[in-house]
């Protein structure tokens, strides 16, 4: 239940237009909903301005499934994001109209057309492997209605790339860089922008890249100043902190 | 210089108040200037709105104090970080208004005073022993002209601790929080508020604490949504990101 | 043999109701039974109070049913942990009344029913991917007699769920508490009781989770006190001393 | 506060004896007192049954004194931890009463004398090296009134110096096994016995101990059960929590 | 070719019995065969008194066979390791007479009997799990000539099966102990027997084990004399250095 | 576009042989050329001296073989790395003259036939198990030109085959030497040649060697001077390094 | 106690040379001696053929020379290893004829000279850095009575230094090899003789040495045979192995 | 002896002007010569085209003085990398004309001055706190006789200042790039350039930089071509690779 749908509640109750028993009914599950394997924070959209999203990743395609025909009984947008064709499969069941991704792994459902944000948000990769993780992330961020700009493959072994979108990119009101390897590309970003910078380490690459560490220590000991970073390979948590910022 | 300087020079300029030659040797220094053990980056502040920040660390005190007079011929704050004791008294000899803080180990010169923001930052530490990363933070975001607030010791150990200060944290435009051991607290917090948390692991700790590898590892793969991590006792790092927020 | 049968084996010798050879030859594996590829520690019962349980991992089929086979001859509840689906299909050919649970990865034959314990252990996960390790510790500390309460899904991103449920909770004589990624629920829970908590980190998430080492460290440096730590996954070992301690 | 305090407290509200204004007064800093470096956590005897404990460790002797100097003013004894020479030198200033152990690191202040416990706790060690963590886990017992007994230096190196003290050993309600190197004490122990064992790994060692890892890891990973595993040279934590266990 | 072999071919020529073309027709492989993805050292038996042992691993079944094939012209045993069972199907094709053990992993192929040592060694495990690494290192023992008993599931969780088997292990005149998880049974045997100790970790275990890391760790800093450390895994080199020690 | 490819295009403009419109529009991929899902950087021939390689590892089959169908427009030799079957089989559908290897998991395209350089590369590994990495390096080197001498298995265990064959290996330029396990080989060569080493350290091993790490660790801590390492497993690095080096 | 010291006490009391009483007394250490803060194994002599060394660090210099007090009034050598120059000022005010070797950090007291053995043994050094830890292995074989031929500095930068003495090096009976940073010499040395080779790494070197990290990685991957590996820096484990084998 | 040197004394003989006993006497320590503690490398400069490099790390002040006594009675120029003050101080003793260089910790003494190379090496630093590295690679190239180019603190933070300079910096031969923290500009470099890059990653850093290890990984993962590394920190060893490839 998000602060609208409250606060219509509330004057319902006001107005007399529906009993204060009904009224109570209706926020049994306020806090959350007991589905026995989970617990649905049916609170956070209140608490947090966002309402929860499923991370599909080691529950059973029947949890995932179970989950989402709940959350649709809402009104607001349902997103699964480490999805598989699996999940997918069990979720449309019940969600017919639930859509997937396969290159972001998620599985979204629109129940309302959010307005888009006046200001956008770069997506940036330095390969062209990194993709997936960034999909997820405008994925993420866009269900949260942002608008969302992408620049793809810009990285840092033919810069002349990402010099050549620059001017477009510093329009942005906050950027979200994914790179795998070196993880070089935020300290060039970051050290030509003003505005945040969030970093996302991905697994790409072999060898010492050892599954994103690389990356991830490159991005935090970056030298440029206004980044900050998620878990490797977290676009949604990209995308979610992005678009917190650019509601600001 | 930054973008009101070059303004005002071109101006001059145009309105023939100072010659094109002496325009010129204004402007010589303009991409960077050349110490021969360092290039200040006098670019800076026009291409990322914020002047270079000195990294006290692995320099000399001659280094840092030659830095120091040198930023000293503009007219921006200047904030050194990382200082000791020694780098302060070297850069007294030529900057005497320069004032050290011990426990946040910073040299500041204010040169101007900026204008506080409408907004303000929240800095939250778990433990009493997290503090100096934490007045990093604080230093920096004051020194670009942030509102701060600070809420010391209240960490998850006694939680009851953070919840009575919690609605006055929930004003903050952005958050900063501060954590050693096992770093819980960014997820405690994030999972309450709807802004952005910067998360800053600090090495306070031993053991399999590993200098802040625990903590570190804790808050990039927290539960919560909306946190990004910076680098291990990395206040510096938090404070300016979290002015770059809080100015957006 | 566990302390009761070899008092009343010492009873009928006394009572000569049974000859000393007859005695002898009950006897004869009193310390362990050698079965080749394994060494079955008989004597186990009688000086730690529990008989051996069953490691399956690593053991062929054969090994385990064969083990299983040899302890059906005496009297006492049997326990496979980390069985497959292979195991169990071997085991049932001689022991057809075994149970086996997938999501715990449990085999177990029930011989006798333990009464049940006067206090109880509560089993309380972060999200719904951790339900099978606390079902496997759950069923470890069913088969020995102890009344288990399961609260599952009350991770730190929702904290409320766990507060709904705190006066339930600590009625508990001793809480398992088991989480994957940041592995901060064990310090919030270990914060608010006057219980040990005994700390399970999982192998739940990805990326700078490595596989459960974040939750690990997490709970090894917990700012709480009362905490102790197992091995990662290994729910069995927080149900085997949830046990020893409920008993006490 | 604990139990006992408030209860006489609403006693004597009850009885008129006090006025509300003045019991209010008492309760102002119920919760937690605020010192500025540091928020006491009074609230804390109340939920968990302890009082809080000073982990001196990342605090100036100043705050340390500081929270002594509050701490004083309660009826509670009073334990601060990883305390170093300096610290006690400030805290006797103005608690002249306070005791300090060099090789436990421990300042104690006692204000009472509990009732010691009817069962004990044994606390063993591998080693001469290990015996500072083991006395501030024995310490740390005691100050909650516990009995304890001590077990040093016999480690697996010359297992019948164990053996010899088995049976004595086995009295004990639960059982601190403090070991570094290799850390196999533990395992060995916990084959022998029905109780609980706390397994404290040292940073005793060098080469490939890293610091107490390898004891760590082996302690996580030992193939006896029953057994629970600290921090790294964490012997208040293992006291903590053995005296818990052994009030049960 | 062994030293015997060289001391005949050397005499058949001191003796006209064979011409020297021919003679230096033997030897032109004497130092190593060039088979383009291989290069057979056979100088090494004359160097270092054992024959190369083929290392299947990372080798195609193609190579193995032709390694075996190659061999096959000399007249003495061949061992290969690691090796699969695809390696073995192409190996018979041209050396029937070979042999594969699934458990350890390896192909025999004997060409001669050595006569059996007059010493023996002791081979001893901490589980079931470990016996394919301690069988791998049986079969090694073996093809070189060595008497080899072997003591298996005997690890510290119940520690009386190693003592009941104790005196009966000490006439070993070297012992080779396997072991997983913590990997402590080599320091209790080594803290018992005047005899080397070579242990081998195994990757037997979960978690924290880290595939076998917890346990080299262990036995490299085992506080236990008069014991080393091969690789993880690595029967085949506790058994050849067994049979070094066991021969002087 | 090479150099040369510019020149003569500069020249024919220069010539009026073609109008400014059609050299512009030959010039309008200059940069790099827009595929959506890549960038194919164009302008790195004439900057570095090599055209772009293909890393195929991450890339679907499709966009492979549109990379390939675009750089096949173009006057150079093309080279994929990484690939996989499926990658080839997309490829020869717009590129039938492509070839696959799987042993190097290379995909090449040869345009042109390069002048074979005077000079040539040494290409040497310590086993059998390392070919696979060498020829990845050796078909680098060679796509580009150079002429490639190869010294397989000739590592320490048997270090006589080296030795064989260092006469002719002193003769290289420049030397490739690719080792798994505990990477020793580079050390002992780079003690013997005059020339720079590029140590390639592999992945083949098990246990300590941690897929490669143990060989990486030991190749850069290598007490011989005149070496310098690669990522693990990276024989094109090698080679493209090598090759660069040779062509001074 | 060794052997023959027991032996002797028996045939006294035997032939009546001694009473049952007086026995007793003699034997009442016979176990271990019981220093309060360690327990002298005294029964370690007859039961590994060795009599306890003490290994100094962390224990203060009071009980290192309590220790060495104690054990003078045994009729064995005494060997302390890890010693402080503070450990030997405290030692030798009892002991007086004790010996300090700094380099080794040795406290050495000979109370009868052993006979040499008749094998003898090889240690062998990469660097001369290395020495310190060479030294702790010879003399710790030295007070066991062995004979030993020291080969410094021969590491594989210029091999034909370690060559130059192979023909000497294989006369040895057993060898310990030590080295740092890369660890290479043992993999060279094992591939040339027929003996057991103990490998040492040590913490010389830095950056990716890792504290000996590498040379420890680098001999348990080694890709030679008779290989095994004591912790880093540890001679004494070294140099008592050696002698174990030697004695053989 | 370096080459020239050998075939001046086989013409004297040739010629007779010196007899072959005296050849022979100055031939003794043509492979090496003894110093007890260290064995000199005579062979190196024949067979490497380098004379040996003093590393003083680890070594005593005497050691150090000793070893250049003795190569001061050679006619090459001699380099002493990581001494202390101390070192230099025992040197000066017995080579007055010895010359230390605090930055970089090195001590050299030139006994002829080589021809400078018509190609330059260009050695560039990411930041200020990089420089001695970088001038220990300088001092090392320069002594060899290499034309040494520096620039330092263009780092990416303000890569303006490194594009600045980038026209200056493709003229070198090879480059020789010096960065800690997240050592992105390797990458940057090869990216632009068509000469083989060394990346020497060094300790500069805090946090997540675990002393190099972030920049390290960084540059073995590094996503352009051409990029090979040496160990942290390790300045010499560029230099003198930088060498040999200048030289080519």
């Amino acid at each position: 239940m998000d602060s609208n749908s409250i606060k219509k509640l509330l004057e319902s109750v006001s107005n007399k237009d529906i009993s204060v028993a009904d009224a109570l009914n209706q926020l049994k599950d306020f806090e959350y909903k007991e589905l026995g394997y989970a617990k649905i924070d049916n609170h956070r959209s209140l608490r947090t301005g966002y309402p929860e999203v499923i991370f599909c990743q080691g529950k059973t395609p029947e949890h995932v499934a179970g989950i989402f025909k709940y959350m649709n009984t809402h009104d607001t947008n349902i997103l699964g994001t480490r999805a598989t064709k699996e999940d997918y499969q069990e979720v449309i069941k019940d969600c017919p109209e639930a859509e997937y991704n396969p290159l972001a792994r998620t599985i979204t459902l629109k129940k309302k057309t959010e307005e888009k944000t006046q200001t956008h948000i770069a997506i940036i990769t330095a390969g062209t492997s990194d993709i997936p993780v960034a999909e997820e992330a405008a994925i993420t961020a866009e269900i949260f209605g942002n608008d969302v700009q992408r620049y793809y493959d810009v990285g840092v072994a033919g810069i002349h790339r990402l010099y050549d979108k620059m001017s477009e990119i510093k329009k942005a009101r906050v950027l979200v860089v994914v790179a795998g390897m070196e993880g070089a590309l935020p300290s060039i970003v970051g050290g030509m922008v003003d505005k945040p910078v969030i970093a996302v380490p991905t697994s790409v690459g072999y060898g010492a890249a050892f599954n994103g560490l690389a990356a991830l220590l490159g991005m935090l000991t970056s030298c440029a100043s206004g980044i900050s970073v998620v878990n490797i390979d977290n676009g949604f948590g990209a995308g979610y902190l992005a678009s917190m910022i650019n509601k600001l």
